[in-house]
């Protein structure tokens, strides 16, 4: 067992792809700590990529999104696929740490060889996940996962934009969490490939699903052919996780492989361009550190001078 | 009138200085359009800033932030005070609009020449928040404003940021939001230097206030002596409305002056440090443009390369 000092890459990798679920949560461990071997793990899994289908699962808190990711694990068990689970918890942006009590409700599946499942805490500033989630998918594709369910709380742009990177996004809403001018506000709306009304015994849900319905009519798409079904599940009994594995199953048939490698350029030239200005950011606080970037809010401050002139002066030193 | 071409920045900003609303709408539509110009004014209203106190006020969607906002003009209007107020709208990471209709609530005050109201779409991606928050501000603060309220949808980390530069940051929640925890995992409550529970008039009121008290009282705050209080309201009939206001007046005093410029220096190193970072971001664009960015991540996908060496390749290009 290699130690943070010794780590044996290419053991990793290769346990990896046997499918060892100790590997795959060590990799997914050095990508959530942005460890310094994740380079040479990356180097060694870039030609692995690309089978599994990635399932994007958002939605603001509370709309049971671990309880439909669980239905939807059953569902595709049932169908004998390998199914990977990556959780992408916010963290507060102090303490840094994340809250990940809402996986104790996967256990059902903690004990099956077939089902991998990690979370992930979303580190430090935004941009830490949109480079990350592509790495951790990449992680659970290697393994040899047939669909990865990616759940994130689809709360903020950010989180939208990870779940919006997925092959297929679905987007939850529960009855009575507001109407869907709310939901059209948070931007969740225009990401979806498939909407569930979940908690759909609850009272409200035929209303919620209706207005859901006119809001898909009423949107402009930029992929105009596919209009998102709106599925209804009660996902603390199951009920109705058959049919939205069929409808993601649909958007998957719809994408081909052309819509699929369209979407995957996309994940890719964002986890690049992330990688890319995080390095730069990284460049900022270096040269002359966080000390030159105080010295120049101060100033500021002070109003003596304006802060484009501050910014010129940060990226002359960063080019310097 | 000045057209887009001929700007004249010297007589708008002294028409903004002057409390010219008019004027002040013109920058801060500068402000949005990250138009050219905008260097200038920010340049030439350097040494204004600095005199409004800055309150932040976020909560998820439906807590009733536009009405607390409301009900805090009048309060403060009730003083004497000049009002400004800021509405950040999320925009869809598509479209680029903004739904403001919220914003009609606020008729009651649009005609007092005391208040100014302005909304601003945060347009494109993340970073523009972060950067042109403090630039609107700044417009106010130039204007007169004794008080400006920054109101933003507090869904994700990036609003939550915007808001977390506040002088003073006011989190709503309403009863049967969802409770303690749930705010907690969205991180808003560690931003907190008052916390409301509006619709105080609804069930389960008495509940959220006695959970937020216990995570006020569980929680790890970076300033240790202030304990954000709990204030119930109910906006829309204005019903608390002034102990909110007394609450951040507390908060302002106990910040003191040393305080608060400790909040205006984060305020400006995000700002300095956001558009430094959009420079350099725009410069990936620039070299070889996007091109290059897919090209890069056609070869991700193809497995040719690792995302680390892509994103080093693009680096390479922006410092070249």
């Amino acid at each position: 067992m290699a130690g943070a000092r010794d780590l044996d890459v290419p053991s990793l990798v290769a346990e990896t792809r046997e499918g060892s679920p100790r590997a795959v949560a060590r990799l997914i461990s050095l990508v959530e700590d942005a460890h310094p071997a994740l380079r040479a793990v990356m180097a060694a899994l870039a030609p692995d990529s690309g089978r599994a289908h990635v399932v994007g699962l958002t939605g603001a808190p509370g709309v049971g999104k671990s309880t439909t990711t669980n239905a939807l694990v059953a569902a595709y068990r049932a169908r004998g696929e390998r199914v990977g689970v990556l959780a992408v918890d916010p963290s507060s942006p102090f303490s840094g740490g994340a809250l990940l009590g809402d996986r104790v409700r996967m256990s059902e599946h903690a004990a099956d060889p077939g089902v991998f499942i990690r979370s992930m805490a979303s580190r430090g500033h935004l941009g830490g996940l949109s480079w990350a989630t592509p790495q951790a998918l990449r992680v659970l594709d290697a393994a040899g996962c047939d669909v990865v369910l990616l759940e994130t709380v689809g709360v903020g742009q950010s989180e939208v934009e990870v779940a919006g990177t997925a092959d297929t996004t679905v987007v939850l809403v529960a009855p009575g969490m507001g109407d869907g001018i709310q939901a059209a506000k948070a931007g969740i709306l225009e990401v979806a490939d498939v909407l569930v009304v979940n908690k759909a015994d609850r009272e409200g849900a035929a209303r919620t699903s209706r207005d859901l319905r006119h809001v898909v009519e009423m949107a402009d798409r930029p992929d105009g052919r596919w209009r998102p079904p709106v599925v209804r599940t009660v996902a603390t009994s199951g009920e109705g996780a058959a049919d939205l594995l069929e409808a993601v199953e649909a958007h998957r048939r719809h994408l081909g492989q052309a819509g699929l490698r369209e979407r995957r350029l996309r994940r890719a030239a964002h986890e690049v361009e992330a990688l890319a200005l995080e390095a730069l950011r990284s460049r900022v606080g270096d040269v002359g550190g966080r000390d030159r970037l105080g010295a120049l809010a101060a100033e500021v401050v002070d109003g003596r001078t304006d802060s484009w002139s501050a910014a010129d002066r940060l990226v002359d030193a960063v080019r310097g």
